[in-house]
């Protein structure tokens, strides 16, 4: 067991699969079912680190590729870590950077060993092992680090799958290997595309190598949303019920509520931050398109039910305003509602689930 | 006198022409001399309001221009006005839009009724007179308005100048007449361009008309900063002592010291904010321009004397980062920065002319 961390399962819920939970980690308590708001270069778009505390994220996530690239693992090794960096003084989880390699780099070749890729930026030549992958998280220096993994494309043919599946399982038991910190809590992560044999065979095979928590990756790759939960469904039982389950990439209002469902503790999107940046907002009456003319006069906030300071402070029709006159105090308003819309969604799946409610309070949600 | 104003002079430097006061509006009370954040689209780029007054804001500026052209002044009115659209409860001045228009607007003809132009923004024809820019400042519904004015242009011939400034006159004492609205405070704009007795003649004229305070336009328009401080020492003695004194657009850190010590209480400048969405932040050691390699590593504040949030929390390696990767941060920080390091200079200005040292404070201020 890492040093400082620890995961406490405080109920399981009645109607469904859900789990209410603790993790502890070295630097802060997070409650689950969680939603980790995504800071891939070290800032989590537009919002202040004390705004992100005040509307209730008690984790982010940050990319281990993009942070390799720029400003470089060594350079925030210097300034004493992404902490430090980033003036973020509570739990930080980084992926592995596999998933990025894959659809981001140009990718030139991927072997047993490992994977040459060049950069999105400057097109210049890397290469990304299980072992790269820890060190580089190791400098990072998150609390939560991920394994290397392979994630299949949607859709693959089961051959593909299954070659991808052995090489995680093999990167996976080589990240265990090369792991040097015990401050940093790795979780290895499952894979199986679509073929729910696979997943189980996955979940398996990650479960013996007996990893502090498991990530369930290559989902919400572009399948319709009932098959990932189908995917969900099928390893549900296979799941290691004393280990946090963390479902990766996956954070519209539905899939965390059903995700929760099916199992899951920890949810990271990028859709909160990313749509606000084009406007959306993630609304208890569903998406509004905050540019469109319908809100030119609406004096309403943006979600009446909302506690978040965008929607205790400004109407819809001034932010249609900030969207229109190009300014940035739109996406900053509408990224920290959609944050703290997400963020309160799960206080309330929490208090369902220790209600013994989940699944009426999943009927309710809409979208 | 406009409901609910008033201005008290509370002390006069012994040193130099500065003054204490304190200009007293529905809003707030303001301490001057003041440093006034622009707002021009109604909001300071890139700051949440509850940051504006965390930094010491006491008023700010919005421009009547762009607001009129979006979202209108008639949908701001329909907000209830400006305080409520923009969420900001403390005083805000708006310009006339004069300067706007001679600057941005695709002007097609001025002549002593009014202003005929095209907007930057859909080269849509619009035409402002005197008596439009207060309706449009009445509907806006600022605590503090000013006054049509035709801002010559640098260079100017002396010809022209004085046609410009005899029509600000005029303009001037229309907008007088136009005014309904009893709890807004009109400012008149004295002009006269770069020659010392027509700005003498220009400050007169408007004095005679009795406004609640004024403005000294058409200065920091390319001329050299010597000439700028030239013309405010010719004028010093003929301004009005009871009454505010208003420098536009001006407020890089020497002007604003220079500025106060030849009688000016109010400033406003876009340097803090604009300059920050290039990268420029305003130190105690001078301008750092952070997107440079030198700071590379550099993990020390911006300013090791400020108290603001972003010296206090980021080293100057992060927001370097932030500024390569193009992050939204980047420029949130480095405004609030700029911002707060502008308004404490103003804290420390008035406390140099309470204990009458501010020339000596002066020369601790290196540009």
């Amino acid at each position: 067991m890492p040093k400082g961390f620890s995961f406490k399962l405080i109920k399981e819920c009645k109607q469904t699969g859900a789990r209410l939970g603790e993790l502890t980690t070295p630097h802060g308590i997070i409650k689950t079912p969680c939603f980790m708001p995504v800071g891939t270069q070290a800032t989590v778009k537009a919002v202040l680190p004390k705004d992100l505390v005040e509307i209730g994220a008690e984790i982010i996530l940050a990319n281990t590729y993009h942070l390799y690239l720029r400003p470089t693992d060594k350079l925030v090794a210097k300034a004493g870590g992404l902490h430090s960096f980033m003036a973020w003084d509570k739990p930080i989880l980084t992926d592995s950077g596999g998933f990025q390699v894959f659809s981001l780099g140009d990718m030139n070749k991927i072997t047993d060993d490992g994977v040459e890729f060049r950069s999105h930026i400057d097109g210049s030549k890397h290469y990304f092992t299980p072992e790269k992958a820890v060190e580089i998280q190791e400098n990072l220096g998150a609390d939560i680090i991920m394994a290397f993994d392979e994630c299949a494309p949607y859709p693959a043919t089961r051959e593909y799958t299954i070659k991808a599946m052995n090489r995680t399982h093999a990167w996976a038991k080589r990240c265990k290997i090369a792991q040097k910190r015990d401050d940093q809590a790795l979780f290895g992560i499952i894979q199986g595309g679509m073929f729910a044999d696979l997943r189980v065979e996955s979940t398996k095979a990650l479960t013996d190598m007996d990893f502090f928590g498991l990530g369930i990756g290559g989902l919400s790759v572009g399948e319709p949303k009932e098959l990932m939960y189908e995917m969900l469904e099928g390893i549900r039982h296979e799941l290691p019920k004393e280990k946090p389950h963390y479902l990766m990439g996956v954070g519209s209002p539905d899939c965390l509520v059903n995700g929760v469902m099916r199992g899951v503790d920890m949810f990271d999107c990028v859709l909160q931050t990313r749509s606000a940046r084009n406007g959306l907002a993630l609304t208890s009456t569903g998406r509004k398109m905050l540019r469109n003319a319908e809100y030119k006069d609406d004096f309403s906030p943006i979600d009446e039910k909302c506690d978040c300071y965008a929607c205790k402070n400004f109407s819809v029709a001034y932010i249609r305003h900030l969207i229109k006159a190009e300014e940035m105090l739109a996406a900053q308003l509408i990224t920290l509602h959609n944050l703290r819309f997400s963020l309160n969604l799960m206080e309330r799946i929490r208090e369902a689930i220790l209600s013994d409610s989940l699944a009426d309070f999943a009927r309710s949600v809409t979208y």
